[in-house]
Parts: C-alpha cells; sequence; structure tokens
C-alpha cells in the first residue's frame, strides 16, 4: 500500500490518536518493542539492502555529491553501528512517569510534577536513513507518536525502514499509527500545518531549510538555522591555551555548527597572541580573513568585510578581529552571533563568568573548545537536536526534549471552599522528596 | 511625549537590547527597582488615580458592562493589594544563574545547566491595569525586558503606570527600554510579527482572543484558549465525597478556566450517585443538561445535544452524561476536553493511576476539586499563567515560566581531538551536587 493513499491530515490524526495510547505504555512493553526493532532490522538486512541500491542507483543517475551519497549508504555496516544504541534505548529507566518535584499542599493533598510525553513529533531530515531508525526508536521509549519526512534521497530505504520498524513494533502490541512516514515535500508543508495533532517538529538540514520551516508554523520548532561562533582570547590568556583551543574549535571537524566561525582577539594581548596563534590556524589550512588591526600583526591575513562577521562559513575559513575590551567581545558575539556556542580564554574566573552572562547563547565555553558542545560529550545520551530558541529545551537536548510534564493532585476529599473565606484553611507547601 | 511617536518594531529593538543587561542585573539591584516601583506607586498615588477616573468615565460613556468596569478601577485599595506583592518579590533568591544540574565530562571540564531569562516577553491582557504592574514586576526579577499591551479601556491608567515604572526602575539604573507600552490593537498585531525580539508571548483574554494570537505568530506562546473541564465519578465513588466536590468544582467559582463543565458517572454508580449529586448541584443553582440516561435519573435535567460536550459555559450550567467505562470517561475528556485539568472520584489508587496516565490534560485531580488548578494554590508563588501546551512549561506557570538555561562548561584547556581517534581520552560523566 502507498503511504501516499492516507492524506497527511489523516495521518497526524492516526499518530495523535495512537500517541494517547503509546503513552501509557509500560517501560517493558516499550522496551520489548525496541529489541524487536533491532531484531528486524538483522533479520530484513537483504530487504533494507536492495531498497538502499535502488537509492544510490538513483543518486548516481541524478549525479548526487559524493559526501552526500556517502551518507546515503545503508549496509549491514550501518545496522551494526545502530544495534548497540538500540540495545542501550532498551536498558535505559523509563523516562515518562517520573516525579520531578512533589509538594504537599496541605495534609493530605499531595502535587506530583510528572514527566510525560508530548504527543506527536514530526521529524524532517536530510538523506541520512539511519536518523530515521534513531528518532523512531527514541520517540518510542519517551512514549510520543512520530511523522518522519526524510530526504528524498533515500526514499526506497526509507519505506522499507518505515515498514520493518511498524511491523516490528505491531507484533509488540504497541498501537499502530504511532509511526507515520512522509514522503514528498508537499506533504511536509501539510504537516506544518497540523497544529492541531502535533505538539513539536524538528528539522535537520540546511539553514535555509530549517529558516523556512521555522517561518512555515506556528508548531514549536527545536532547532537551530545556523552556528555562528566566536572564540575571545581575553588580555590575559594563556597562549599555549589559545592556539590549541583556536585550531580544534576551527578544525577538529569544520563542517558542523558548534565550529567557530570568528576570533575575537582584546587589543591588548593581540600583538602577543595573534602571530603565534594565526601562524598555528594557518598551519593548520586555515585562511584567514582580518580586521585593520589584525591585518598588521597577520599580514598574510585578507581584509575582513562585514559580512564575514556574520558569516558561517562552514569551511576553512577564519574571521578574526581584534576589540577593544571584554564588553566590546560580547557585543559583538551578541550583535553577530546565532546564539549557538560561544567561547572564552581568560584565567581570571571573574572574566570568564561576566563573558558568560553577557553572552546570549545556548552554550558558553571557558578555556575549553566549542567543539564540546554536543549531546553526547555533555552526557545527555542520545541526541535529538541542538536548539538555538530559548523555549522547552536549549543547546544540546537529549530524550528530555521529547518530554513535557503533568501535574497530579492526590487528595482526599479536599474543596477549594475550605481554603478561602473567613475562616479559611491555609496550605502548608511543604516540598517534600521526589525518590 | 506620545509612545506612539516610536515604531513597534523599534521598540521591540529597543526591549531585545535591553534585555541582554537587564540578563546581567544583581539580586540587589533588581530587588532595588522592584521596591522603588512599589513606592513610586505609594507617592503618585494622585497622578493614578486622575487618570484611572478618566478610564472609568470613559467606560460610563461607552456603557462599559459593569464587572469590567469594576476590574478597570485603580485606586489606593489596588495599590494596597499590590504592596505586598512586590515586598515578596523583592525578598524572593534571585531565579537567574541558579545552577540547575552539574556534570563533570572529565577532570577539571566541569558543565553547569544555568537558569537566565528568556529575554523579551510579550504580555497582551484585557482591562485590569494591576496586571500591568505584576508582570512588570515578575519580568523584571527574572532578569527580562517586556513589551505591554493592556485593554484600550484602561489606556490612561495604563500610560501613567508604565511612565511610573518606567521612571522609577531609570533611577534604579535599570536599562533604558526594558519596558515597552503598545497602545493599538495594530500595534500587537505589529508585535506578534517581530519574532526576532520577543521570546515568548504571554495573552490573557477571552477564548476567541488568546486562539487569534496562538494562529497569528510564531513566536511562543503561553496560555490557553479555553478551559473544558470534567470529574468523572468512578463505580466505586464515594457519595458524600462526589457530591461535595463536583459542587465545588463547578461552583466555587463558575467564571474560571478551571471550573467544570461536564461531570460523568460510571454506569453502575449513576444510579447510587446521580439523584443525590444532582440535587445538591440543584440546590447550588445549576442548570443540568444529561444524556438519555442521565434524564432517566434526573428528570429535571434538560437534553444534553452534542455540543453540550465541548461547552465552555463559564456559567452555572453542567452538562452531565454517563459512561460505561473508566476508558470511556478517558476518552470522552480527551475526545472533548481542552487538556486543561480534569479529576477522578474513585477509591481505588489504581483506577486514579490508570485515569491520571490517560487524560492528556494538564492537570489531573484524584479525590480534589479541580479549582486547586492555580499557581498560588500549587505554591508557585506568583502565577504568569496557565498553560495548555505541552512544550516549555503546563499547567500553572510560575516565575520559572519566564526562564530559559545556558549551558556553561568551565575547562582547564580541553580539546576535543583529545578525546576521538585512536588513543582517545574517555569522559567521566559524573553528576555533581549542584548546591
Amino acid at each position: 500500500m502507498s503511504t501516499n493513499a492516507v492524506s497527511t491530515e489523516q495521518k497526524g490524526k492516526e499518530a495523535a490518536g495512537a500517541a494517547l495510547r503509546v503513552a501509557t505504555l509500560t517501560n517493558d512493553h516499550k522496551n520489548d518493542a525496541v529489541k524487536r526493532i533491532s531484531a528486524a532490522l538483522m533479520r530484513e538486512q537483504s530487504r533494507i539492502e536492495e531498497a538502499n541500491r535502488d537509492d544510490l542507483r538513483r543518486a548516481e543517475q541524478d549525479q548526487l555529491a559524493a559526501p552526500l551519497a556517502k551518507r546515503l549508504r545503508f549496509d549491514r555496516s550501518k545496522i551494526d553501528e545502530l544495534t548497540p544504541g538500540l540495545a542501550e534505548i532498551a536498558t535505559l529507566p523509563d523516562p515518562v512517569g517520573r516525579v520531578r518535584s512533589a509538594r504537599e499542599l496541605d495534609e493530605g493533598l499531595i502535587l506530583h510534577q510528572v514527566s510525560t510525553p508530548l504527543g506527536v513529533i514530526g521529524m524532517i531530515f536530510e538523506s541520512r536513513p539511519d536518523a530515521l531508525v534513531q528518532i523512531a526508536a527514541l520517540a518510542l521509549k519517551s512514549g510520543n507518536a512520530v511523522m518522519l519526512k526524510g530526504g528524498s534521497e533515500a526514499a526506497a530505504t526509507n519505506r522499507v525502514l518505515h515498514e520493518i520498524i511498524r511491523d516490528a513494533t505491531a507484533e509488540a502490541g504497541v498501537p499502530a499509527g504511532w509511526i507515520q512516514l512522509l514522503e514528498t515535500r508537499e506533504q511536509a508543508t501539510e504537516m506544518l500545518a497540523l497544529d492541531r495533532y502535533l505538539d513539536l517538529i524538528i528539522p535537520r538540514g540546511s539553514n535555509e531549510f530549517v529558516q523556512w520551516i521555522m517561518r512555515s508554523t506556528t508548531i514549536p520548532v527545536l532547532g537551530h538555522a545556523d552556528g555562528v561562533c566566536h572564540l575571545y582570547l581575553h588580555s590575559d590568556a594563556d597562549l599555549e591555551m589559545a592556539g590549541k583551543i583556536a585550531v580544534d574549535s576551527k578544525t577538529q571537524y569544520v563542517a558542523v555548527c558548534n565550529a567557530i566561525e570568528t576570533l575575537l582577539v582584546h587589543r591588548d594581548a593581540a600583538e602577543r597572541l595573534l602571530p603565534e596563534v594565526g601562524a598555528q590556524l594557518a598551519e593548520a589550512g586555515v585562511e584567514l580573513r582580518g580586521c585593520e588591526h589584525t591585518r598588521r600583526l597577520l599580514p598574510e591575513a585578507s581584509t575582513a568585510s562585514d559580512s564575514d562577521w556574520a558569516a558561517e562559513y562552514l569551511d576553512y575559513i577564519l574571521a578574526v578581529r581584534v576589540v577593544d575590551s571584554l564588553e566590546d567581545a560580547v557585543e559583538h558575539i551578541n550583535t553577530y552571533g546565532s546564539g549557538h556556542t560561544d567561547g572564552v580564554v581568560c584565567n581570571d574566573r571573574a572574566v570568564a563568568e561576566q563573558f558568560m552572562k553577557g553572552v546570549d547563547s545556548a552554550s558558553v565555553m571557558w578555556n575549553c573548545s566549542t567543539r564540546f558542545a554536543d549531546g553526547y560529550r555533555y552526557g545527555l545520551g542520545a541526541e535529538v537536536g541542538i536548539s538555538t530558541a530559548k523555549i522547552h529545551a536549549r543547546g544540546p537536548v537529549g530524550l528530555e526534549g521529547l518530554l513535557s510534564y503533568s501535574w497530579r493532585l492526590y487528595g482526599s476529599g479536599q474543596i477549594v471552599s475550605s481554603y478561602s473565606g473567613a475562616d479559611a484553611k491555609r496550605f502548608t507547601h511543604k516540598e517534600l522528596p521526589t525518590g
């Protein structure tokens, strides 16, 4: 059956209906379903590879860029990479139903704040089909339903993976309809209008793509459009540390959102730091574009224009600017940055704190690389995305980002009339342990 | 100077600029500013009352409904009501800069999750001018800037209150531009487009008004359109408790969002419970509209139509339906409810847990009144709103709702290259106490 036979709205409705029931599954039940997904991927290896060959053939015909084509490949080694992650998900404690806080309002009137699933997550991602498997397992574990829209390059692979997951979880008794596949861009656009059924959209893709989604929907979006990240070297920065952290932040992996695009240097330290740090960056293959002051100290740097301060190169290029003060560095970052990740190298902790308070970004680093801003490195377990919004979840987001909470009030006959009027009872409002 | 001379976009820009500096104010500084607001209100009492008389005169000319006109009044007694609240805000610990969690990633590499302000809050509210003072003080305490749009009925009062707060906080050294007043509906509409500057919208007003705002902006909205709340009496419900809780949930204050609009009764208990509970409700002045089964037991009830199940009466009217099972009650609530507040009366805690897990609402109550769903009663301190969205904050929302967080990573020279490749260092990922 073609997944296109059913309207996007109908799929949203089915997902929302299923979500209410997925929310009440026990952890054992969900873990069993995740294990069955893992087993089914192994069992159906040849079917997956066959579909993937179709996609790869099409990629060749369409002359897809080599890096994209590479991310498209889904073979035994990809299944082997996914398996430990799925096994780990199946051993985690239930993220749903955790008591986050407990408070006695009065004797025998106890308030719990309890973690709940969000409901329906809409996930839009580009070529990598393994993302489909990961997000499906994470959504299920957190009691959510999902609508998935993968890249059209991976259409055949995604279709088979969706079928395998759908059937494996149906065998495990997970309510039908909990996982929905969308195949066309038109369907993705239709999904963005389903604010009645969807609770969160997680887009992964290019800057323009994510911006377009954020502008096109009133459904909350967890994501980031771009990563214009900075490293600021304060006047007292250690030279060795400055060079090491600048090179790592820029070149450890240039094509990612938490790599730096601009280096800021305090004027009092420019002469001491820039020649050596510049040489190390040049040696690592980085092209430098500097302000006037920078170019006096690094003649090999080309002239930075105003557009360089806002550029996300994602390449071996770095803008360099000398600033007059810590305040100017903070202002530059808040003006040109994207609120993603910014770092400072300095000896004085008070300076670091001032920087970290002043910079309005999801992650701020002191004396370490900006590249640490990542769910795995932060110890969040799986990463469902990095958000530069300030609502709900910010920075690298783990399983928590797929959760909400509800308030549960356990009473023994209490009514509000008793707590109002002349001889009103008083609330005790006593915090209780949650253990 | 007219506040209309400056464009709404310019006001948004000013607020966003000020927000970055308000975010870094110390608690002492913010507390001093809040105390100055309180003192200025006392000092300027006659100026406020004069402006308020203008509004009241206009209300009389425009034949404003009596309850609206009453809420408009702002005199010495209102100032006296506001003063203790402001004093309390000035004694609270700083909500900004709290370490929510701490984790060692490796030796000398410590990650903190730290509470931060959101940035700029857009608040749209109806007639009550005291709401302006409260929200301004709460926003300032939580390090945020605000854009306020009050009801046009209270225009003169709001203008004076805004000036007083602006000037009192300027004296205290709070960055200019942190509080912006909008006066026309056109400006409010313009504000909804400023997703570049605003981080959250909090609307208070009618169902249609809030729904219109939610549909009209991509800025996150904290609020609720309606409150179609339910009370379900299970088969084993205690008769006395059922009557007491039903009457309180319906009539303790009928015009509010957490009052019940529908009573559901398990069929096995209908004959035992309905005649007595119905009589108590009737005695409290409630008109009953029942399903067929209900009307056999309560002949005085009129016939409920399908639209009654979705109605938010906000009045002495209650829909009553007999259901076949707990599951049917949950399904009725998830179908017709608004995800606000729903309660169950039953003896068996397992039944209560099943109800609370199954009902997809911000607050769920067991053996107590739905009217408890309120920030003050929940012990959250000030209430900034009640949200039925699942993102960010849900149910009654306190000061926490005006906060985000950032990740601060404190290092000593660490780079990511050391944690990848052949002899990669391993992360320790050890939770640390936050105290």
